[in-house]
């Protein structure tokens, strides 16, 4: 199935060794595979992440078409799209030409281990976009491989409900949409990695860890001989977020959502540390921060930080006990370093961030002494897909586009002025890129 | 409140810098501070950690009287015990003289916010028995301060049931007791940290990453376009345990208990592979898995295997994805690496092992490209006691002493024969020892 395609398309091609990006006529991609679609893209993101392939750090070799954030329409699909296509991933038997769609920044069959366990982050199929073997979305079409596991289609779904408030789906803009692609999902697996861990059970539950609503079996507990109960103080959440690029701030908000949630359902405080060295990103966090309604905001505490700030508050607001959790955004050393000086001992370290060669840099005894919990690793996108859309609409306050301030997407340019705005995100010079193909 | 006590008692002393222990009248300790008891202790245990200080890797440059594994009943209390003590942790208004009673390893104080929210080996008046500060349980009588906060009393608990079968708790031997001390609870924490974690969510629920039934706020979740629905091969569990020293045996006992309870109640199958490099560890493990009743194994699968033997059975029972978490419980590098190589990405490490100064050995990237979850650090005793107690007497079958082969304490010796069986633990040449400070 193929609506007619012309030959040829432009696209954002990376030329090793490293800083020559070209914008190029290439042949437009085919089904070559019977999983595949083709995917005629409406917007596609320049990330943080396509700086290290362009600053030459990732060893690429070969030409590449760039980018892996893309949200677009089905044009072509392979001959494993069909109604008969029962005992496969839902898409195989729904997606139609025409579809609107978001891809994730990496490949996931839907149908290996991994992937029915919900960990699409580590699919047997797993493959960035935008690599010299999986040309990316900077461009006007995009092949996707294993798609009916890969995409998630927006046209079948139609509205959501929020206490009363009903949003159409259809009207969530592509720059909106475009965020489900990375920094949204990653912004809401680190926080979900916060709150869900076990250790951060007494606050939520009310009850001394091991809290007997997450212990895993069936179980007729013996007298506690209890210690003196909780005090609503202890109830007290404190969580710093180091890093405030977009995955930061995507993070910031999903956290402030969920925490005002619980706030609201089950009566324990907050307080939100969010920290970043460059006053740019803290602008835009404060800028974003006053977007948010009061009911993504609940009745916590909230206050953007440099480090050194940072850090007087954390003592100051715990008083000296530290954080309960940080949420690491950043991916190297010194963040890691700065994220175990502010977590109190038995607290967590949910880390998205993207380390690369140097050691985690924790002796032995630290990490013991503390009883320190780390999550490390790459968000499973695809699986959080329908959490991060759900944040999406109940949030468009912030991510519906917000005005220029607060707005995640700094501008949408022409995909032929790609080399020159690869040069000015690489110098820090502006924020998030969309580049829209068919401007012209 | 006080019994009449002679003036002084036998004690096991360490003498700075090394390898100098020698068993010395010392005076019997006195309340020093309203919250004090004084234990009469009827059995002291010889652990692993006593040799760090016994090797002179701790520093300990004064004379202390050693051990930190006591149980033994109440001859003194301070004036804090009271009835009037209502505002306090339980037992300062209901412990009393005579009361059979065991101590965790640590003091804590059951007031302070860590206490309150379970994290009780972190707690702010935390000391270790058996350093110069604070004299430890190889004696005839111990001070044990916050008591009321640190000790568990067995005098006030008749009986438990299991599913008809009621245990007097009453029955149960000093020497079954003392595993509470430390080993035991650290063993339970070890497989619960493992158990709780939200990563292991999809192989509990069957359903997939991120499990609603773990999501910590109320959500209306949106379509999950889903994947290939779980399969039953997904739902089996691959846990491996690294270290079979007594903390190593009790973490895997527990964790065969809690794993059977939910292949019972939830579904799911489960294998676990319990690995050490010594061959009497191993042996030890053997005997105990042979004398565990069918409720307490489960329908999984078990084996105990050398590294090499470990590596190849993993690889095998795992398809080579790698286990889904792992328990470590040695506290070294190499341990921490060969878990790193066992488990499967998206996969979880509970580390209780005690490390030291060596860094954490792994590279930045190797945790994010694995996904890598890590709980690391000292049990919270205290607050793991009724958990641990739970499934000491579940598991009389093991942990009421199996004969000689299979028990987890290889004898009980002579206080006044200490300096002669630190020499031959140290050489690894006897199991657990306990010292009967009574035994002439």
């Amino acid at each position: 199935m193929a609506a007619s395609l012309p030959e040829t398309q432009r696209a954002v091609c990376f030329h090793p060794p490293a800083y020559d990006i070209r914008v190029e006529s290439v042949p437009i991609p085919r089904i070559v595979h019977p999983d595949d679609a083709i995917v005629k893209i409406n917007l596609a993101g320049l990330c943080g992440s396509d700086l290290h392939i362009y600053r030459g750090h990732e060893g690429v070799s070969e030409v590449a078409i760039c980018g892996h954030e893309l949200v677009g329409e089905v044009v072509a699909l392979g001959a494993s799209f069909s109604a008969d296509a029962i005992d496969r991933p839902e898409l195989y038997s729904t997606l139609k030409i025409g579809d609107k769609v978001v891809s994730p920044f990496t490949v996931s069959c839907g149908e290996c281990q991994f992937c029915r366990l919900g960990a699409t982050c580590r699919c047997v199929h797993s493959t960035l976009f935008g690599i010299p073997v999986l040309p990316g979305g900077q461009a006007q079409y995009a092949r996707i491989p294993k798609a009916g596991g890969t995409l998630y289609s927006l046209s079948s779904l139609q509205s959501h409900s929020y206490s009363g408030r009903t949003i159409d789906i259809s009207s969530i803009t592509d720059s909106s949409l475009i965020l489900l692609a990375d920094i949204l999902p990653t912004g809401v697996f680190a926080a979900l990695q916060v709150l869900q861990h076990p250790k951060l059970s007494p606050m939520l539950t009310g009850t001394p860890y091991p809290s007997s609503s997450f212990l895993p079996y069936s179980h007729a507990p013996l007298k506690a001989q209890a210690s003196t109960p909780l005090q609503s103080s202890d109830r007290l959440l404190s969580i710093a977020v180091i890093g405030l690029g977009p995955v930061g701030v995507c993070a910031t908000v999903a956290l402030l959502d969920m925490l005002a949630s619980l706030a609201k359902d089950r009566g324990l405080r907050f307080q939100v540390i969010a920290i970043d060295l460059v006053e740019s990103r803290r602008r835009k966090m404060e800028a974003v921060y006053a977007t948010i309604d009061k009911d993504g905001k609940g009745s916590g505490q909230f206050r953007v930080a440099t480090v050194d700030e940072g850090v007087d508050l954390v003592r100051e607001w715990t008083g000296g006990t530290g954080c309960n959790a940080i949420v690491e955004v950043v991916g190297n050393a010194s963040a890691l370093r700065l994220a175990y000086q502010l977590v109190r001992p038995f607290g967590v370290i949910s880390s998205v961030g993207v380390h690369q060669e140097p050691p985690i840099p924790f002796t032995g005894r630290e990490v013991y002494d503390k009883n320190v919990s780390f999550d490390f690793g790459r968000c499973p996108v695809r699986a959080t897909f329908p959490l991060a859309l759900d944040i999406l609409l109940k949030r468009q306050d912030v991510f519906g586009g917000a005005g220029k301030e607060a707005d995640l997407i700094d501008r949408v340019v022409r995909l032929d002025d790609a080399p020159e705005w690869y040069r000015v995100f690489d110098k820090g010079e502006c924020g998030k890129v969309l580049f829209d193909p068919w401007l012209r």
